[in-house]
């Protein structure tokens, strides 16, 4: 049985077609840069957006129509949605997915209970994914939706709501393992305070670098071999969150000791969220060899909250592809649509606009990357720039083979030195030849 | 003679008195939990700030009235005007102070030149210091103004660019030793970019690395004692500089290998500018060892540029003390007035209450601080939230002397873990208590 | 028998004292200015708030405890509420009381049936204002949580979504009535959109005005004397909201004949997320004679969202007295605590807590604004800040009596015109003095 | 002679052009929509940018090379600016200019010598408009740069301050006339204040519609039939601007009767500021029939001061024209670039790649949008939302001729509404199919 009646598989049909159940610029197959679209994009589904998401904000109630699901936290209604999700994954022709243990399986407010019906629902994603040729992009754990973990969980001031979020740890990792998880992630939503006048910010630091070294020793033990990621955010849900951008996210792994072990999921919206671009935040984790995966999303610069929208600017998704082509292509990570409909738009064929549309972003940006790569002046012009380091005074500079005094002297003797124009105007012209 | 021949010395009235003149709140030599109001706050005048704002803005002029300037870059106008920050600096009753090499001398576009006049100011600081018992809080060295380092100074893509602006802060260091100053800063206003189209952020921030050991190396030759700060800013000059707030800088410290060298001065507006209160900058610096001073002004959240308006909020400025209180007092650092009047006060006589104002409003927020400290029951609180962490599980994840496996067996068998209150609302009625 | 078994009926027991279940300000019938304390803040609570905000947020379910309430939406848990709610007003001491029809009585899904059950809850609720006292400030119909809402009710794109909502206005509008409440409100979370790719503006607005129209029109008919009130907000949950900010509900009202039917309900927060302070807000309002109600509160101004805190910053408390002094005091409005808990504080205590704060802080501010305004020195400064506009060009430049040219012709031979100081930093000391 | 010897004139070479001196898709003769493209966007240099913007910032000196300004204050360097300005004009075949009276003509500190000074100046752009075939679109005086208007123009609390600032207008009037300007603008950047402790905000706004009133007046004395325009901006420099965004002025324009005489200029970089997207400033503006002009920027909305930069999102050029197209065209008002090279791009080439790009950016917003109007199917989908309103109940609810009890009664008997998808996802995917 269908799902979803109505909704063709979506196929690419070219710029040109106005079907809006068609593939524009997305063509799984097609070869960009010597490698196809599908390789280089790795998309996700987030299974918390397509499947329990009922788009209630916080001033109204769940609109999302879903006409397959009963409402109930039983185990068949989850089972049921997994069938749901995998005719999604085949009509949008994604081949990859994402969850928290909480969107598949039902918080039974019983441990046990709760872990015994997570494995019977990865029984059943497993067999789909065998049956789909589908995979596990990463999985993780939900610390921050039941209210035990108002108060943080590798952060609680409670060190039994720490064990409790280290226990469904456990158990997201074991299942993420099962289904052959390339990650496992970390995000750190009530990881942080709602004020400090009652917080001990150090001593919840150190334990959350506890439970991230507590997560790396499990995965070695179990054979875990995938990578571990966390995810910079700055506020919201908390009044400020410790892993609030990439900076902050690092600095925490230096501290720790956890350079070697984790890398960085970034989301646009956090991004924006923090005050950064999300070339700035890639850039930073790419420089730092920490960029894991991306959480393919928009925000709207003009509010402050996490508005997780689908991913359409073709400026976004070029110059995130620019950089993932720089970088030499994702490997763990992908391009997961952590992203929501509007809350108005309710049909679940809304959700087949929304990542048609994040797909054809995501595809046009390569394109348009590896374009701008090809031609070849934008990283002329940079290199160009720079060219007074790879000699003279700027190489004895970066070999740290001159002292300040010898600085000085040249500087001296060299005069009022000359700058070239910066030229961002050309530049961004540049880049506007190609969308 | 004097400058400001109708200020009289400020002194302290007590808070009945009306004269605008005068001190409500600080009595220096009056004791706070054991220590004089003087050494609590090692305030610091801005020689920026006091003597060369005019108080232009991007859409208009200057409009600060300045008698005794002869708006030269004359030697003899430099001379003249530190007679008059000193009667300044008598007149306040503020014993250190603050300057940019090119605030106190001019900058006369031919770096021997410029070096030469700056030895002469310095000595005239010299013999004023001595003659009135004033101490340099830190120097530091101009390198965002002038136009060639419109495109950075440490981060310059010219290698000559970077030359230069080493070679000023060999000079800037040289007179701040000569000076007995207790710290030297670094500010990296243009140490970012306009655009990342044009920009190789890890060439940069390996060079800004290199200026910083540059300094390091040669303040150990030099034999300057005083301490290294950098002093974080998300925007402004520049679309994101490096340096943007405590954890960014913590990163790159902890990146380069220059924790050991280097606090951060942190200021009220640039955090706020980032995202973060002061509070949190200050928390985050604190527990990595690493508050070095402060800049002490204050921003007005609604606006996105940096307004340096001076502190007088009492809320802030409590935090403020009890964060300083908590770390056991400024040691090198001090309580710097980084903040400008509004473009409308023009008259000397602004300068005047713009300080008194952060004076008092800084001795109040000392005495509030001691008082909650002394009250006790904050302190209590926040302890009492923690104490799981004590012993039980709690102790044996912060020594990390278990596994996760053990964890989750041991919230098995816990059951749902009970939460406290927050009570965020209680605790912000106490602090309301001390106001 | 009792619902909050553990806490004392609050009373005023001073500055000294250390309960936290004591005002330390507020003394409701000590005089300020020639009026009791009570009549000065017409204090209200907010039902929605109170008895109905179980504290979920985006990212995480409900945590507040309330065991009175089986979390049914029968007649019997509404009217239980509803008892609570008049203890919670009992031990407090607040007087006036706000409420959505959709809080204190079930949405049924039945606009039959939804009317009936509010006619019941408010038959009770009549009841318990003449036991207790107590007095209905405003009512208003919640046109915002349903899904049929989702789109806009008064500026929905469905006629019969306008029709319901109306509907339910009416009804919202009778009980009002019955309960003699002195005012009703609008607000519009709803109305605005979410992409304008998809909306008529100017016909949401016409269809806006004809709502309040009809409500005008129908208030009339029945003899409804109180005030109307809507209330600006700029965003969230919408994109943006018609109703941005008091500017634009002032342009709203006066484009379509309203200015004599409707004041505006002001928030702090919604001020702040609009970009203004709430004195700005106040001000626009008052000088246009269009200042209703308040809604007491404070946002987190480095947060983008509605945090709706409760109101503990003694400097905001000051200048809403300060304005509300000025304008005469409040009439039908009253300082409506539309403001809730942190998510961390579950307790039913932690409601104490909230509202003790915020009527403390108001208590304070008033006292601390009629002592400015005793003491006249900030009056007297802006007084004399204008004295031109009162004779000469002045004047007749106000009584516009004179020509351009003739205004050319005087500032030709005036010369250069001389300014004063604004002297910001003195008056910000000044009202230190006070706080 | 030539200014800019090695710029070419800037020539149509259409999208496969490398030339970074061509346009790729601004072709001025070329029909869209029936109409030439150099009439759809009646483009505008700004005399100020192009010609007196040395790039300084508050932290940084003037970087903008100038080989043709001696930096004087004198007639002659006034008048040479002229001719390098028309140069300018030429070879990017702009056909409109706008100005400030002080920034074609000096500022001379005597009301009758910057008069005189500004005439001469104003002969010379007469005879070069004539001899080039360029046109003024609007002038202005410059009421927010000398000190005098530190505390506002218009809203000065000196009314010898009004007195002169009115005198700068009338002269600006007389001028703009003499050039045959289409309009005249108010920009109100101290028009506002810096804190309201010392502000009568009424006072100041009574005021300010007496300047207006006295311009209307004269301009009808003299003949002048250009249009008037206002232009909001909320911050910068001032604290709050009182025309901080399209609602806020009109509300000021209907309050004192002024909507008959003005119209708005909106610029991108103001509305984002205000917290709007330009779109919705067009719409407001649009729907009050108070669209004037454009002034044709883009800002960063991750900063919180106006950055004006050159307009080159495609999305945002689209959205604009899509609007003007909407309303059939400017009129008097054109599209004027009051944008800014960053301080980087200090040659005078990159005020020829600043143009180019943003010529060539509403080039290609205009045939977009061109494109998506004949497409249909986006003005299709909006007509069609709205199609309750045509009849029915809806109709008669925008008739007025139904109570809210009929209203009332008809809900209670049509049960509960449907809703359709606002198809945000889908509409954003269309749009993308045109960029």
């Amino acid at each position: 049985m269908s799902y979803f009646p109505d909704i063709p598989k979506i196929e690419y049909e070219g710029p040109k077609s106005k079907n809006p159940f068609a593939f524009k610029q997305y063509n799984p197959d097609e070869l960009v840069a010597g490698k196809s679209m599908r390789d280089h994009c790795r998309f996700a589904a987030a299974y918390w957006h397509v499947m329990r998401n009922g788009l209630s904000d916080p001033f109204g109630g769940p609109t999302a129509l879903m006409p397959w699901d009963d409402q109930s936290d039983s185990l068949d209604n989850a089972l049921k949605r997994a069938d749901v999700f995998f005719e999604f994954l085949n009509k949008t022709g994604i081949d990859y997915y994402c969850w928290h243990d909480r969107d598949i399986a039902p918080e039974l407010n019983d441990l046990s209970k709760s872990n015994a019906a997570l494995e019977k629902v990865t029984d059943h994603l497993l067999d789909l994914q065998k049956e789909h040729g589908k995979k596990l992009l990463w999985g993780t754990a939900c610390l921050f939706s039941h209210p035990r973990y108002a108060q943080g969980a590798g952060t609680s001031p409670s060190a039994d709501v720490f064990a409790y979020g280290a226990a469904q740890v456990k158990a997201a990792m074991d299942n993420t393992l099962k289904l052959g998880g390339e990650g496992y992630t970390f995000w750190g939503g009530r990881e942080g305070y709602a004020t400090l006048l009652n917080t001990n910010m150090k001593l919840e630091l150190d334990n959350l670098a506890n439970l991230l070294h507590l997560a790396v020793d499990y995965g070695k033990k179990i054979g875990f071999k995938g990578q571990f990621y966390i995810e910079p955010k700055p506020r919201e849900p908390s009044t400020h969150q410790y892993d609030s951008d990439s900076a902050a996210c690092l600095n925490f792994l230096r501290q720790y000791d956890l350079m070697d072990h984790f890398k960085l999921n970034l989301e646009t919206n956090h991004a924006t969220l923090a005050g950064h671009t999300m070339l700035h935040e890639m850039t930073v984790a790419i420089d730092a060899n920490a960029l894991g995966s991306v959480d393919a999303n928009q925000g709207d610069e003009l509010i402050g909250w996490d508005t997780d929208q689908f991913p359409t600017d073709i400026y976004l998704t070029t110059e995130i592809m620019l950089k993932i082509l720089e970088m030499g292509g994702l490997t763990t990570g992908g391009l997961n649509f952590d992203a929501k409909r509007r809350r108005e738009s309710h049909d679940p064929s809304d959700l087949f606009h929304a990542h048609i549309g994040g797909m054809d972003a995501f595809a046009r940006g390569l394109k348009i990357a590896a374009a701008i790569r090809e031609d070849g002046r934008l990283k002329d012009f940079v290199d160009n720039r720079y060219k007074s380091w790879n000699s003279g005074i700027g190489e004895k500079i970066g070999k740290r083979s001159i002292s300040l005094e010898e600085v000085s002297n040249y500087a001296l003797s060299n005069g009022e030195p000359t700058l070239e124009s910066g030229r961002q105007e050309m530049l961004e012209n540049l880049v506007n030849e190609f969308i």
